[in-house]
């Protein structure tokens, strides 16, 4: 049984290659090349194009080739088979890498020191504040939050956490449900936006909830770090509470559409970080071992792990 | 008996306020006005100015309102008492949290995304590679080094360490002497330098030792991060390493001479980050209090703690 490749403008060859070593019973299809759709057992995907799976009548299980699952959604055609996210070490690892960067560059005002290095200006801050004074609240807290948040915590940061089931994390204060968005957003500094991406989260970084954001605050103002999908968030309402001051900055890895228009304001904003959707990239070699071992345990017999819930969406 | 509070330059007011609530029985002096040199039983200072402390014949320590001493032997008439270094959480956490951004900042490119935003370039690094493929050197395992080393190794880094005496630490791999130096050059693509300025590393970043880093590896070269002291440093040879490719890149928060000169290349090296010696700054809350507490714990008859060693000059 086959396994077809189903991430259109990704490097294929490298896929097909580490694929046939880690799987070598399975061969390896590449979409957008003629295959057998009977023989396609597994399906990898990065945003296939819509209708590319609905006949593959052997198909066991979808698995996506990133953290995010929506992409799989946006088919109408999705067959009704299991879906199952990466989970992989190395991508979270990343991620924090990325969450934990900028959370201490927007602390220790980076950008203004960069901005005093052009003109060879030495002074510095009277009133700098540490880590421990600022209150970092994470959305989501699946795998990546979590770790996220440990690493906040490590680096001295005071952080909570909002997840929309309810949650429990050693040393990390957790809410759920709508009124615990409130209380955390409520005392939030620095807001680090780590959701999956479903109907119920959808355009949630917005005018409304950026209001319910703690005022003032040892930064001047809340801070928003989204790296999780651009889905989550209204780039006018971020760009409109930039300019009112009720965000005092933001660094954001995902955007509305992608790659980010030329024309977006967000490139030259002063108090934004941009950077092109690579918190946190599927290293190739830790993804496709993870994949194998997952096949290799299904076809043993054992349940397949990390399996999306539809109705959720994640 | 009098605190002599002798840091020209600094806030007096504010600080004399502090101490005054702190140690009520102890009436503040401040150095450049006229005080009673006998009734001198403390001095707090930060490169007061030499021979200032010539005539207390009543003083009983000497604290350093810093990490470093090496301000206080600049002195040659520095009084023959205990001197004590502020060993304090607060500037630890502070120094940590710089060492941390920059290794980061290094890491995941933020200048090269940076410059990509201004451009409205919307392009990654297929081989950007993550915290766990980077090896990172400390030189210094005292509170400082030991502290960043730890945390750093949190985020995934690969970290050793190098002290002149031999030190263990639990989970980082630990070098001492000129042979252990050699070692942990040979194998490190970020080199975090929080020592002490003494005699015996005074001008020891110099393009020897930046030979002997590791050639290449996963930044394409190593990375000179230096919070410690600017005495540590040879800036022309730091210069002539970056332009030779021994160095890739450099975060220096400390200068032969500070401030900074606006002639020095440092400014506008695309590769250097420049901070103006405040990594770490001496937050008046916590040193004043830790003082306090030394203070009165030294007049309840225990020993003075973190006392510095005269001969090692740390």
């Amino acid at each position: 049984m086959s396994i077809l490749f189903a991430a259109p403008g990704w490097d294929t060859s490298a896929w097909r290659a580490r694929l046939e070593v880690l799987l070598p019973s399975h061969p390896v299809a590449i979409i957008g090349e003629p295959f057998d759709g009977a023989a396609i057992r597994y399906v990898l995907s990065w945003a296939h194009p819509p209708g590319a799976l609905a006949d593959l009548p052997n198909l066991a299980a979808i698995f996506s080739l990133g953290a995010g699952v929506d992409h799989l959604f946006a088919d109408p055609a999705l067959p009704d088979r299991p879906i199952v996210r990466v989970v992989d070490s190395d991508l979270r690892d990343r991620m924090s890498e990325w969450v934990v960067m900028h959370a201490l560059v927007h602390l220790r005002q980076l950008r203004r020191y960069e901005r005093q290095q052009r003109e060879r200006a030495w002074a510095d801050d009277d009133h700098q504040p540490k880590a421990g004074d600022i209150q970092v609240g994470v959305l989501g807290l699946g795998a990546l939050g979590l770790d996220a948040a440990t690493k906040l915590k490590t680096l001295g940061f005071k952080v909570a956490g909002w997840s929309a089931t309810p949650k429990s994390a050693r040393g990390i204060e957790c809410f759920s449900g709508p009124g615990g968005l409130d209380v955390l957003l409520a005392q939030t500094d620095i807001l680090v936006v780590l959701l999956p991406l479903t109907p119920a989260t959808r355009g949630l970084l917005n005018a409304s909830l950026f209001a319910r954001l703690k005022k003032g605050g040892q930064l001047g103002g809340p801070v928003l770090i989204n790296a999780g999908r651009g889905g989550l968030q209204i780039e006018a309402d971020i760009l409109a509470a930039l300019e009112s001051g009720i965000l005092k900055g933001a660094s954001l890895d995902v955007f509305e559409r992608e790659p980010l228009p030329a024309s977006s304001p967000l490139w030259s904003h002063p108090a934004v970080y941009v950077s092109p959707h690579n918190a946190a990239i599927s290293a190739p070699a830790a993804v496709a071992a993870a994949i194998a071992r997952q096949i290799e345990a299904f076809e043993r017999g054992e349940p397949l792990r990390n399996v999306v819930d539809r109705t959720r969406g994640y």
